[in-house]
């Protein structure tokens, strides 16, 4: 079968449409999951579904799934990802990978082209994570990762819970939850970094996702005056919060690789020019794609956090926010993903996923992989949030090329 | 003139009844300046005075100067302090001060002593600057260093004056501001600070005032996904802000002597997790009794801060929130309450004030000096400020002695 041409105009609207729901004033998008802005996208996106003839299931956690058939009675390949966005959304993130997959659709019934395998549109519920936590949950339900009841209760900062908020928008949905079991997913997806743009490339074939550990400390010392406490007799929280700011940026260049380290998040108290913090809160962000090595720098991390509480005689305590292996994607589809793209003369780089993405809740239960297209100055959750055209229309003509690879191959 | 001994019993009841004006539902106290409370305060300070048969007069920035007549007609040894608090002060900043000198003022009218030159007890206006800044007010109006008409136009933050609320609570006096000329200036205060306690000493023998350096940096780099951006792109502001919290640490040890450093605020955009900041506004707070040392530090900040902005990729801009040379009191004053602390068996040490007060300001005008007492733990400007009642006496003792000395001396 020879590809047809996906039609990147067509795209566009789509996204710019997709994105006129919950647009915000100055651009940008506010779609928070189960909101009446996200019930109108579904509305709209399942309606565009309808429209390419495509048959439409909606499981009890909200996910949609949409398939064009196949030739043959096989489980189906899968591609898509969300619609909901953050409170300050751009038109691209998630919605590019629904979108993509109805062009790759529309453009395969316009050429009246019909895959062995069935292909399906998935649509998930809360990706971001940005009303109800955590985040991928329609497909950590979809994969079994968490109860589906336990995901029906959880409720966001004013109480109200995934279950009523899926009722009233009308989108819980009947269809068994982990329906349909799929042959492979592949989620088509901006970088939401740098990289690319960085490397003038114009695909990044992602083998994985690398693993975050997210970890809050509390440094209590002792709150003083600035002007009449000697340095020698002071236990100042801001600074060990500080150093350990530094050691974690020294810690990822020595270690190197893809070690990621970030300070983001600080809080002193009083927080004053003139008062010696008695208490400082901060997170720290450490992000690798080899698991032994992101338990090692956790582990000196920690050893390091110690030595300074000690040397500085304050107290610190520390909770993890969060931890998450790597997730390696099939071998198989990332090596697909990339050969098309050699195919179609596109440069390309393999690389890591640097955020979190239903991709790797799918490569639980079936082989999967993503492919990535640049972000301007790799601005992301951000009303600026920017992808060229011609690169859009690169990645869903990729799309295109593995789908038919994956959906047509041999059994 | 053999000295007799204060009443500590007396010295202490007094500063408990001042301490029930603005008293705080858990403790500590709440005078703010030109609020009722501070009107109840001096009210209740006058009448002790008027008590002791001295001479009130109050000038138009509503400095409060009683008088105890001499036996010559010669400028008087002037004491004092304040009593208006922070917001959520102890019993003893700036009050210990004015009520050792109605203590001192008690005793020797009980013994029927009266000093060649006459006494004066000050009780300046708004030294605290918590509510109408600059600090210091009073006796920066009192030598001169601010215009009348310039202090009575400041507003609070609600837009309220100084001239207003002087007239309100019934203390804007009509004796001219800077009068009476006086002979030299004794302060007695609390440390402030934990030298004292932590050298296991009685009596602080202050040589000065050292010079304060306020200096807000804004930072400003490109805020990221913590995940997706790689270590070598990032222009992370909140890395800056920790390198110049290092940085002057190692700066105030290497430079030793009295050199201070502090970061004590910190503020951080956007302040999540797993976004790189854009934004950090920081201050760093330098310190040092010797000003050329002083501009050292400020100087080696500024080039540091300078090379580490470059090394990130930020930019970075200054703004100076303050900044006062150190003030040397006099020698003959500070070697005089030293002699005296001896005499009286008192352990002692030179030491600079770490805070400003009052008598830097007398010291433009006139010979100045300043005894410290110990302060618990340091703690000062907090509801837990606390001296013991043993310090508390031998300091009033000491000012006693001081003042005869001073107050008796040949012309």
């Amino acid at each position: 079968m020879t590809a047809p041409q996906i039609n990147g105009q067509r795209l566009l609207s789509s996204l710019q449409a997709l994105g006129q729901i919950g647009a915000l004033p100055g651009g940008g998008v506010n779609r928070l999951a189960l909101t009446d802005a996200d019930r109108a996208g579904r509305d709209w996106t399942v309606a565009r579904m309808r429209a390419l003839g495509m048959q439409i299931e909606i499981d009890a956690i909200g996910n949609i799934v949409a398939t064009y058939p196949g030739t043959d009675d096989l489980p189906p390949v899968m591609v898509g990802s969300h619609i909901d966005t953050v409170r300050t959304g751009g038109l691209f993130d998630g919605n590019y990978g629904v979108l993509a997959g109805l062009e790759v659709v529309a453009t395969l019934r316009e050429a009246g082209l019909q895959t062995r395998r069935p292909l399906a549109i998935a649509v998930f519920t809360n990706e971001e994570g940005a009303r109800f936590q955590p985040d991928m949950m329609g497909s950590l339900v979809y994969v079994g990762g968490l109860a589906l009841q336990d995901a029906l209760a959880i409720c966001d900062a004013d109480g109200v819970s995934v279950q009523s908020e899926l009722q009233r928008i009308g989108y819980q949905g009947t269809a068994p939850v982990g329906t349909p079991v799929v042959d492979s997913y592949v989620e088509l997806h901006i970088e939401q970094g740098p990289v690319l743009e960085q490397l003038s490339l114009q695909i990044g074939v992602v083998e994985g996702v690398q693993g975050i550990s997210w970890t809050e400390f509390t440094v209590e010392g002792q709150s003083n005056h600035a002007g009449t406490t000697p340095m020698v007799l002071r236990h100042d929280a801001a600074l060990v919060a500080a150093q350990v700011a530094v050691f974690v940026r020294a810690l990822s260049e020595r270690m190197g690789g893809r070690q990621l380290a970030t300070v983001g998040a600080v809080r002193l108290s009083p927080n004053l020019v003139n008062v010696i913090a008695h208490t400082a809160v901060f997170t720290v962000d450490l992000r690798n794609t080899n698991n032994a090595a992101l338990t090692q720098a956790e582990q000196e991390l920690h050893a390091y956090v110690e030595q300074a509480a000690l040397a500085e005689g304050v107290r610190v305590t520390s909770r993890s926010l969060a931890r998450f292996d790597p997730v390696d994607f099939d071998p198989m589809v990332v090596d697909l993903v990339e050969d098309e793209a050699s195919i179609l003369g596109y440069s390309h780089h393999r690389m890591p996923s640097g955020a979190g993405h239903d991709a790797q809740m799918l490569a639980r239960v079936c082989p999967s992989a993503m492919i990535f297209v640049p972000s301007a100055r790799g601005l992301s959750h951000n009303v600026h949030e920017h992808t060229a055209p011609a690169d859009l229309q690169r990645g869903a003509q990729l799309l295109l090329q593995v789908v038919l690879a994956r959906a047509n191959r041999p059994s």
